[in-house]
């Protein structure tokens, strides 16, 4: 059966569910290339909090709160650049700080003032194939470990060496979980999305058994489809290091809290979800390539994304009618069919520890 | 005395009368003719809730949620249509029901599955003079003996043969209760509608004892004067069942919770109280007039329209300012005038069972 | 230390504190200048009170909540004018008041009625050079007492003859307290004010001891400078009473609650501060200036305004970042400097009696 009602409308439980299972997870933050060299930052924004993730001298990606230990202002404002001289400098009474964090300088403090006792406070930091993922918890668990089957899985794609290419932001009146669900069958693939369905087999899923850090499977073509584009024509090589199983077929992953990782033969499409209210998100959906690709004479890219920027819109409103109706004195849970068992998983991970009833 | 300032500013105050007097009354929902043939049917939305009205294949109203037993999608998103094939299907993954809400299909759901179990859920639906009303509780009394000397008393007026001419919404920044003791009281005429003063006696209002579902009375046209125009001038005829005493005068009554009904001795002007906020109200006012005159060349309506969109104004406006003087802490409980009677009967019968001092 | 978090950010800290530290406390309303004449009156508006202050026939100031007895409408809506025949009138049913909020007239209430128990509802006023307070308490403190000091040291810049020539309004998404809290040092000078900062030394402000009822000091300017305007020349005559001392310096203080005083040699800054939310703050920045002066031909007053303009709107960016940083979950109070006294000072007496930690 699907949830109970507060889970989708109640803003005490959306509360408790960002502490939980955003701030308290590994979550997705964006990709290594965003701060490629020394100073290079960009911020990463959810739920009121805003995080400064940059590369420091070493090498070595930094994460710390975005936030002066003087009078708590917020220092970068720009969402993204570079530090000059490797410095972070407050605006407000320029105390600066250093690519780690620590605390270089603050104006008229005294002589009892002990620098060391305020650095910028981190968040932790690190990445994966490419990725790069935040934890706000004090230990966190091995990001490593828990996505280890996928590293293995998804070996031939060569996340890392990917690109990304374009980026489109959606705004949907939907609770982020209603997202995830989405994301997670295909029954409704015939009534929703009539392109898409022309594509792949709706029924043609090949689940994993579900994780507690992420569902998914992969789904095959229909014959004399190649990618996903409106006509099923790969105008692109395929990524260099699939072999023939993986170029018939598109895996879709949800990695727990807001992933939605898709990759194509071609190319690899990510969704970021970022929630803004019980019932509003932010959708982040990056298109990204091989950059041997993209420096071909030639390139094309508008057949994907014009296919999924459909499939999307599509997507979001059907999620925003859920929203409304799941709002209504007259929802109750309803039960799911036999094509949505990774539904069951995502809620049992999500509401572990939370169940309300 | 006025009610205490809560009743009016107070969310959970709101809550809890939205729940006992709208959604635990007999509202009035439309007019039959909204849904005049099977299939054919109209959305009911209020307070974050949508109800589908529709004709059934035997010539019978249905009101069901507009709530997908399956995941709790949202069906139906235009306002009115009529049903293809007299079937109600979910946009998502196609769960598909009857006109009287029996669910006729859901794809994959397995050999164990029972149909019957998930039917849209019912909302009890009546009508009365052409009106449709809804009410929500589970054994709602009966709208007839409610509304039985109205019946009789409005008789001549024959309101079921009467058609929608015209509809004009407005949004206001004001508590419901403040419209309806508005319009139940022409004390303030003189000093708010200098136009509407011209054509009726402030002081000649013939109001009926209140009774627990209405209240209301009758007000004499000033010498000259055969209808509510701009210049008093009648340009339909009468309206066909009307003798003597009802052509010299106009029937205004407050249905509660939400029906303003004001019978002219030429048309039915019907206002519908659509509560958004504590302190928003949306209003539907609709003109309603004889098929007869309406398909006469040369029928005219624009004078009734007019007199009454700016006294609509002039009503809507002083009742923002009641609202914004209402949320002081300078307000206190204020004595009613020997000319507001009514609205004592109305305060008693909204506050009973819910008096918070 | 910095406040903790809940003081900018919680709403019902902020309730709290507005009714303790702005209605209960004398606020700066206005100047005197804006209800001259016997029936003018402006309107006082905060966190949803409406309040009107009047001038009555005995030159005395009125001030009244903006609520009629009756049913609680508010009664004036335009920002300021004058009442006709020194009557206040509800525009609802007519119930007219006189400029010293007696009842006057209130039709139809019946022979028992006594007009004497339903006066408007007053508001304690009080003057101070020029300026107009209010004050919500039912038996406020003496506002000549409190701000004896400022008297008689502000006695040269005879504020009462200044007259206003400009008015901006500024609506920042900060707390209002850190409005305060950055008007009260010039630590943050050179950082955020390049322009400002060639015309005073950011160190050199002269302080004296902070009070209950206000905070302040004296800056001095650099050489060759002679007022705050870009160039630091000085296009206006010293006002009259100014001594050597006063001419070379600007007063800077803020009188609590709400009330930023900027003493020149050649005119006053006045700033009120209008909270809107625990997060927003409406900001009105008036330049006086000497009748004398103004009445010169060839006056000019963009110098100052311009200057003051952009340092403005520097400050409220830079407070609406703090207002950002301080919302986050790595926020926790910070050490202020030894150029951030006053603040100190500030932080205890709002918090006095609410300190919530």
């Amino acid at each position: 059966m699907t949830l109970p009602q507060r889970y989708y409308t109640d803003s005490d439980v959306y509360s408790r569910e960002m502490d939980r299972f955003f701030f308290g997870r590994w979550m997705c933050a964006g990709r290594e290339e965003q701060a490629a060299n020394t100073g290079d930052y960009f911020l990463v924004e959810l739920a009121g909090e805003s995080v400064i993730v940059t590369r420091d001298a070493s090498g070595k990606l930094q994460a710390h709160f975005n936030v002066c230990r003087h009078r708590g202002t917020r220092m970068c404002t720009e969402h993204s650049g570079s530090f000059a001289g490797g410095k972070i400098r407050c605006p407000y009474h320029a105390w600066t700080y250093g690519l780690d964090g620590g605390l270089l300088g603050a104006p008229h403090m005294g002589k009892d003032f002990d620098r060391t006792e305020y650095p910028l406070k981190p968040v932790a930091v690190d990445t994966w194939q490419g990725f790069v993922f935040l934890n706000f918890s004090e230990a966190p668990a091995s990001l490593a470990e828990q996505l280890a089957p996928l590293t293995q899985a998804f070996a031939p794609w060569r996340m890392s060496e990917l690109r990304m290419h374009r980026r489109v932001v959606y705004d949907v009146r939907a609770n982020w979980k209603l997202i995830v669900a989405n994301y997670n069958e295909c029954l409704h693939c015939p009534p929703v999305h009539p392109a898409l369905n022309k594509l792949t087999d709706y029924l043609g899923a090949d689940n994993v058994a579900p994780s507690p850090h992420y569902i998914g499977g992969s789904m095959g073509f229909k014959p004399g489809i190649e990618t996903m584009s409106p006509d099923g024509v790969r105008r692109r090589d395929y990524l260099p290091g699939l072999g023939e199983a993986e170029r018939k077929q598109v895996a879709y992953y949800a990695i727990y809290p807001n992933l939605l990782l898709s990759l194509h033969p071609d190319y690899m499409m990510i969704h970021t979800l970022w929630p803004r209210a019980v019932d509003r998100t932010e959708i982040v959906c990056e298109f990204h390539f091989h950059p041997a690709e993209m420096a071909k004479p030639g390139f094309v890219s508008e057949d994907a994304i014009e296919l999924w920027d459909l499939t999307n819109r599509e997507d979001w409103r059907i999620s925003e009618l859920s929203q409304l109706g799941i709002g209504s004195r007259g929802y109750t849970p309803g039960p799911y069919s036999q094509r949505e068992e990774l539904l069951q998983a995502f809620d049992q991970v999500v509401t572990t520890g939370q169940m309300l009833e």
